[in-house]
């Protein structure tokens, strides 16, 4: 395979919400109960809901920054790329770094909108996130037909109406919804319970994967209060080891045979490990603990079937995918956060994929992503004019280059400040 | 290499502790303060010490008992195979199961001696264990001279006070030392303060490796409350996982450049993974947060030369040991826990690495833990009778059968339960 040729579709990227996102999508009652963005005096921008300040608006929405500014967040939309938050601009960035498709995980309403959780009229909470998600499919995922596989947000204190909104969000072709790596973590009931059900069987009749990001348990891993950044970086992948054996050993997959759950940014070097592991614990616990995960099979099995992995950037994972179900793994730029490969994506995925068989490539960069999530691309981009080489050419001259922040700040005033004046 | 010429030395099995350790080994004052084990009427044993009962004498030391009776854990020593706490009995097992040489963790005391940390009169402490590590260096590992690696106890709550102990057992030839995987987690300083350098400085100037054994956190990884068994064991190689980032990103290894780190049941495939992001975070990270980890060296290179890693039953680490610095591999038993192989030990080893070069088998197998360790069992027992199958000769005849509870309850009464009624 070449490089000119791979076709790349990036199942993790991250929406920057823009200030009028909202507009034109909240019922008159809610509508002055929508999240609005305000620019403060100190020149950060925030999100204002139900009295609170979200400062983050753009965490780590690093795209384009020198790494020597790395670590100093965001504080304001201004001192992005545009492609972080203005769809056309995201496209454009997605040409210059080859990417065809693009699945994007929203940002200030944290990964399974735990923002809209505490909201005591329950009605307005639902109406925000229908509005979110709506905003989503349409203006964000819509905007480009066969560019992005769109997402929605559940509503995480409500099963019963997280199922009703996965099915509203089938209808419109949405087959992918967040949910956390960990509801007990949020003080939700935990897998082991039957209060999902609902949502579950919404996604399984659908065919909507459940996506449990890196992050969604609002739990940061960590050793000891004076242990430096890079402990937290290394431990990271710790949520999603967990999220793996919640999802092998709770009844929902027994449950609802034909579902199917992504591990967002989980990487895949650590899973054949895992799954020796845990085939080893059912052979060794099960005389005593009598647990049947049923129909004769393996933890390790049920797993590899059921399990969407990505890889970012890991030669491990695909030295050892003969452990793996290579029909399940999928690829992620992470655009716009700080392990982002943008925009040499292609340039890394040929130095660890380069040498796999053309169908093994395929697969990781895109086929196995057009199948689990309901995209066809190609319906409305020909496969010619899909490849790495064919949209770097259509990108021919828009600047990649690295930007310090003060710089950025200054260009962007031209496009944006003025709408996020508000 | 075939099974029979293996040679086998395993740097993580269990002592449990004899009723009879103390004796003649506390100074007259704390005579009557030292731990001592009751037989209760509802039949457990239990040690006895500053008025607390501790009842898991012998938690988990289920070897040679059937499958279907684990997670009935041993409330008595009678119900325990002799092999767990009489040294005759233990050396016969090891025979029987072709292993050389074996490094015992303490039982009833904790990992890393937790049991006396919130003694108040720090010198009886102080003296219990050094009475605990006299026993162990003498009477326990000292009993069959080539046999044992011994292995020392920490006094938790005083660094300086183990930096002595460490150089006082080092004179007797122990050159190991048990410690937690997070001293932060028991109430303790972490590894990135300077509260641990004299005793890591003994470690290094003696050659002493500092074993962190998984659970020596005395923290319990877990997801949710109603989670089965099952998820809590899947998790934990997470705290080693965690000890291994505290390792390589703490000024430890940079203070004392000799210090060698073993992780103890930590297992091997999910290093290579862990090594390839650690990596990755320094190239991504260094730019702004201006960590040097020194001497021009990746994380990865660090955590290579100076960490020692086991193996029990892993075919990933095996596989992917390219990733690994085989000079630190080492083999473990894990006896009498019920992760142990006992008594099929060489036929899972041949099974992983008998395709090895045989270089790299004996590396693993017993050269590595003979060089980290300072041990020198060929001095007392003959090459030649010293692999599988020569051991196993002469333990013809010993039975190995497994024994149901009730029917080890029954046998022991001859062998020991005069002495357990104390």
């Amino acid at each position: 395979m070449n490089l000119e040729d791979l076709i790349l579709v990036s199942v993790d990227d991250h929406v920057i919400e823009p200030p009028d996102m909202f507009d034109g999508r909240v019922p008159a009652k809610y509508k002055d109960k929508a999240p609005r963005m305000i620019q403060r005096e100190d020149g950060a921008s925030a999100w204002v809901y139900e009295g609170a300040e979200i400062t983050n608006v753009a965490l780590n929405a690093v795209a384009g920054r020198p790494k020597e500014e790395l670590g100093i967040e965001p504080t304001s939309l201004a001192e992005l790329r545009p492609g972080c938050y203005d769809i056309n601009a995201r496209v454009k960035d997605m040409d210059a770094n080859g990417v065809l498709g693009s699945m994007g995980f929203p940002s200030f309403v944290r990964f399974c909108g735990q923002v809209f959780m505490k909201t005591a009229d329950k009605d307005q909470a639902q109406a925000l996130v229908r509005a979110y998600n709506d905003w989503h499919i349409e203006s964000w995922a819509g905007a480009y037909p066969g560019r992005f596989i769109p997402l929605a947000l559940p509503m995480m204190w409500d099963a019963e109406a997280t199922a009703k909104e996965v099915r509203r969000v089938a209808e419109k072709g949405c087959h992918a919804v967040t949910f956390s790596s960990n509801p007990y973590a949020l003080g939700l009931p935990s897998l082991y319970t039957d209060y999902w059900d609902p949502m579950l069987k919404a996604c399984a009749d659908t065919g909507t994967v459940v996506c449990m990001h890196l992050g969604s348990s609002s739990q940061s891993p960590g050793t000891s209060p004076d242990a430096p950044i890079e402990v937290t970086y290394s431990l990271s992948p710790i949520n999603l080891f967990e999220a793996a054996a919640d999802i092998v050993w709770s009844p929902m997959l027994r449950k609802f045979p034909n579902l199917k759950v992504a591990l967002s940014e989980g990487g895949t070097g650590w899973v054949p490990y895992f799954l020796e592991r845990i085939d080893y614990i059912y052979q060794h616990t099960r005389p005593w603990t009598h647990t049947d995960l049923g129909g004769g099979r393996l933890p390790s099995q049920i797993f590899s079937e059921h399990v969407i992995l990505c890889f970012i950037d890991d030669a491990v994972g695909i030295e050892t995918r003969g452990h793996l179900n290579i029909d399940n793994i999928t690829w992620e730029c992470d655009y716009p956060h700080s392990d982002s490969t943008w925009p040499h994506s292609p340039e890394t995925v040929i130095k660890y994929l380069g040498h796999l068989p053309d169908d093994e490539v395929d697969k990781i960069t895109h086929r196995n992503a057009m199948k689990h999530f309901q995209y066809d691309p190609f319906s409305r981009v020909p496969r010619d004019q899909a490849t790495v080489g064919a949209l770097r050419r259509q990108a021919a001259g828009w600047d990649i280059s690295l930007k310090p922040r003060a710089v950025q700040r200054e260009r962007s005033s031209a496009h944006w400040l003025d709408i996020a004046k508000i």
